[in-house]
């Protein structure tokens, strides 16, 4: 394949940040452009924004000039948003109306119901809704949208169980505070302690598995009907988010069937060996402390998600833990798994 | 009242110290004994062991001969138990057997038929059953039990729904280093992490919260028929657990009769003012954000649990948060005020 | 001694909500006014600001109506100020002139050389100075500041040295997060990880520390001559700095002297039984591993230093450990001390 | 270079696993053999020792068969010690006098006057003292150590500024808690917390620092006579060493030229181009709160140590902050890097 140029809409942001450094090195995306706000337009990027990430700014990316967050003529039609949901209903519109692909993790646009949601291994068939998109709204580009990060790692984990017919999810999880942003979580908020509450999470999480899980038929994408309760909990970790769940199925499954459906799964991604697929999506460990955010969050690269305690649930039918991690596989990771996607089905031809 | 004379079984361990802190200056009970392994026995306590709480060793306590931990005519008569699980058996047996008044923090017998395992807001009257024990077991003494620092709070949260008919228990918890003694967790293990998993803790917490809600009638105490399910978690906390449920009720009832029936929760301790007994075993925090273990726990003394986030769950009927401290309610409080209900009931005449 | 009415200056912001949890239950001062931003003002305290330490508003303080930072016959004459350092300068000036006794932590004023700044166990002394400031300004009031958190924990420390001549000092601090107010430093910042730099700390540290062991004689603070350097890291605490100094002298001094004249160092707060003042203002543990903030920093409540590790330094003479609650010792509390040493010597008559 | 077959004795425990991790795809070095206690001679290490580091166990060195720590015809010849201090010293002398290159990281045979102390970087001419270790000792084998983990960061520093003359250095480390081992510290000791004592590491970095900074000539090495001070601090840091030091000079240096001297440093490693040395040695950081564990540690794959807040100190001459990775630059990576400069110079010929 002959290199794309991309670029990052909200690019000197934190979530900005973290697709310039999981851009380096791509063998597909070439990253040429990055966009802000006006006060940063002119700027190159190391003198726009104070890098927050471990290790230093990569110095590709430190020279790039950024630009307003506006179409042009000279920016990638493939446009990778990382905007603070505050600003990203608008731009993305704009730049998908002239014809931009915007391939983005903002949280805005993810409920509209010709917007695909996408977790690559979990429904890389909804993706076929954007033909009814740009009908519907008249574009010549396209939005597609990832789920939020706590999402991800739990869809993930439900993919290969949709066989046993998932009819309830209860979930708990223990989230990493780089999933705040910066400056984020206050240290003061959170050091040795638990905040049982991350803002509209929750909801973000009960409804955005639904549609994931859904199925698309007659361009249509229907819900799955299963009924999900989400208890999000910040935590003092780093990075890497943790989901326990308890779930009931509408087939007699065993521990020993789930575990072999989640050693098992393979999916699209893995078939075509897009170039940021993790080869295994989920990872089982038998052991009885794991998955762990620190020793198990960077998997694959972060691309990997670990899934272990599979075990009977005195409530619903089977309890599990997963772990994956929050900026990479639940975020800029997500977003550029979804364009290699897209790119494979031919998308961005 | 006058001031009844005590022991600590196991005093030179990390619970013991616990006990030591938290009996300082009680106004019932006299701390005259403490009792260790041979290795110990005949020291000072200020030399038989190292200081683990914040702060500095309680003089009193400093100079305290520490006994081996067998019956003797010296000992008093009301002996708390913070003995290791590998050893609580056999001791505590013979310390009852020998008239002694065992109240255990300890796990070993809280499960057995005839042995009371107390919380004194949730189930006072199971202390009935120790007429049977003592029948039984041809003991002039007795054991009664408190539960396990998680299960406490979670029964505690739970004892005022009651009325509204358990059915299902969905929980999961995180829980605070201190819960796992000297040198428990080793740092390596915790920093910028989550362990989803504390040994042998989701059963007991299951079967203690059915025995602790059940009913006690003709001798008999019966474990509510409710399903319980727990997800358990060590994280980087110091003090505090956190505990998140989803309840079914057989009863229809709404956020706010939940959250009505928490914030009138009183019992026996209140009413009887025993002198541990927190003003308000539950406090309801309204703020979205709590509780929290670093701002909570230590309420009323560590000895109040705090609620709140009562909404409705999608999947059962109801999800709350619950957050208590787990040394002092969690184990030498709890203890401490299980003595203070046997004394109040005669026990210790 | 009969109540006296005092006030906050900056009573809405985190060093505010630290003087309001200290005044509680003092047995000289009443806290009857608050003064903040013109944002707050006219509402009460508990609807201008979110509580941010641990436990809850006081309820006493909670329904104080907030007033706006203007002088006013009915504001109290003794006002604490809390006020961050970008108002601190022309406000402070406001109430002195106006007749108010402003006891300020903040650093505007430190450094002028007509304000005392005082650690009362170790420069009371300076006080004397208000008489020069009252008649160079012409002002009914005064000012009167405390030093720096770390400053505070290093010069009591230092101060039972000043008999052996100090001559150089190079100090490392480890600091708490609470230092940095509130939301401070953000959890993607020091989460398992150290920065190593305070802004203008170090310059602080240095000049406050030869100010506070200077010398005052006709009318003139005169610095103490040490060469004072300074390294100054945040580190993830909640509470308490650690400080580790090398110390050089002019006279021979053994560890034993320097062990002797720490552990039996009283001043003029012990003396006068001041009521915020510890009764050891320095306690010396013999223990190889303190003193440590987790357990050393809340001792007699807060407002004790501990010091540890005497020892011989290879470069300069004697090395030690010191450590001290920052919020407390080394901020709300010191002010509150500053003015009890103040009513004791007639100033608030 | 042709692959050279190496071991490691204590090749399963937690320095063992460092080693086992760093010298993954290693192109000279190729693990074949693992020593431990008998306790677990015979067993794979898979089932001999649980893997504590992130990620999974390297799946190569998973099936090696554990042999006990004795010397024999089949073990390498090049062996790396990562053996506890309590067993190293025999055993150590035992495999050199048997004709093995034992390369220690343990701290037993480093301050003998006729075993070279290593900082590749800082003197690797002290490797010429392997010969008198021959001939004094009558072995077929040798001894090489590295220094203690501060040791290395703050000689690292120091190796561009010995030209200026060191007299004096005052230094206090912030430590992870990786430099532990495992378990090492429990977390009810260092969660939010600092522990001011580290067993023997003062003395250890004063020593240590003298003999590698020290001559060699006619056959001995001359520690350097500067004096060297430390304070060793353990802090919540997950991995990563921060050290702040004053050093003072015999030839006036401005902080230009410490500055210059650090970002031009290159030594023998780097002109040799050995596949564990760093590009660049000492990375200088031009931002105020720089260096920091967590962002820098991991620099040049953990090999590279950091530079900071060069400025000047008001007691000796220069200040200055430095980081590096206790594990890997400090420990595991340091004796790779000791054998590859032997290998350079023909002592594995």
């Amino acid at each position: 394949m002959k290199s794309i140029d991309v670029g990052i809409l909200g690019g000197t942001g934190m979530v900005g940040q973290h697709f310039i450094r999981f851009l380096q090195g791509h063998p597909w995306f070439n990253l040429t452009w990055l966009g802000a706000s006006d006060r940063s337009a002119g700027k190159k990027l190391k003198d726009a924004t104070s890098w927050r990430l471990d290790g230093d700014i990569p110095s590709h990316a430190a020279e790039i000039v950024v630009s307003d967050s506006k179409p042009s003529a000279s920016a990638p039609r493939l446009m990778f948003s990382a905007m603070d949901a505050s600003v990203a209903t608008e731009i993305e519109r704009a730049f998908a109306e002239a014809g931009h692909i915007v391939v983005s993790n903002s949280r805005n646009h993810r409920m509209e119901l010709d917007v695909p949601l996408i977790v690559p291994e979990v429904n890389p068939g909804h993706l076929a809704i954007l033909h009814a998109q740009q009908k519907n709204r008249g574009w010549k580009g396209m939005i597609v949208t990832n789920p939020n990060c706590s999402t991800i790692v739990l869809t993930m984990a439900l993919a290969p169980l949709a066989q046993f017919g998932i009819q309830k999810v209860i979930v708990a999880t223990m989230q990493a505070v780089s999933g705040a942003g910066y400056p984020g979580v206050a240290s003061m908020d959170i050091m040795a302690n638990v905040v049982p509450f991350i803002g509209a999470e929750e909801e973000k999480m009960q409804q955005e598995t639904q549609k994931i899980l859904g199925t698309f038929a007659n361009g249509v994408i229907t819900p799955l009907a299963a009924r999900v309760s989400a208890h999000c909990n910040r935590v003092p970790v780093t990075d890497g988010h943790v989901v326990t769940a308890s779930i009931e199925f509408s087939k007699k499954s065993s521990v020993a069937d789930v575990q072999s459906a989640i050693e098992n799964f393979q999916s699209v991604p893995q078939q075509r060996q897009l170039p940021s697929a993790p080869l295994k999506p989920l990872a089982y460990l038998p052991q009885a402390d794991r998955p762990q955010p620190r020793r198990d969050a960077m998997r694959e690269n972060g691309m990997g998600v670990t899934v272990g305690r599979i075990r009977e649930c005195p409530v619903l039918d089977i309890k599990l833990v997963a772990c994956g991690h929050n900026t990479i596989r639940g975020a800029a990771g997500a977003a550029v798994l979804n364009a290699e996607l897209m790119a494979s089905e031919g998308f961005l031809d």
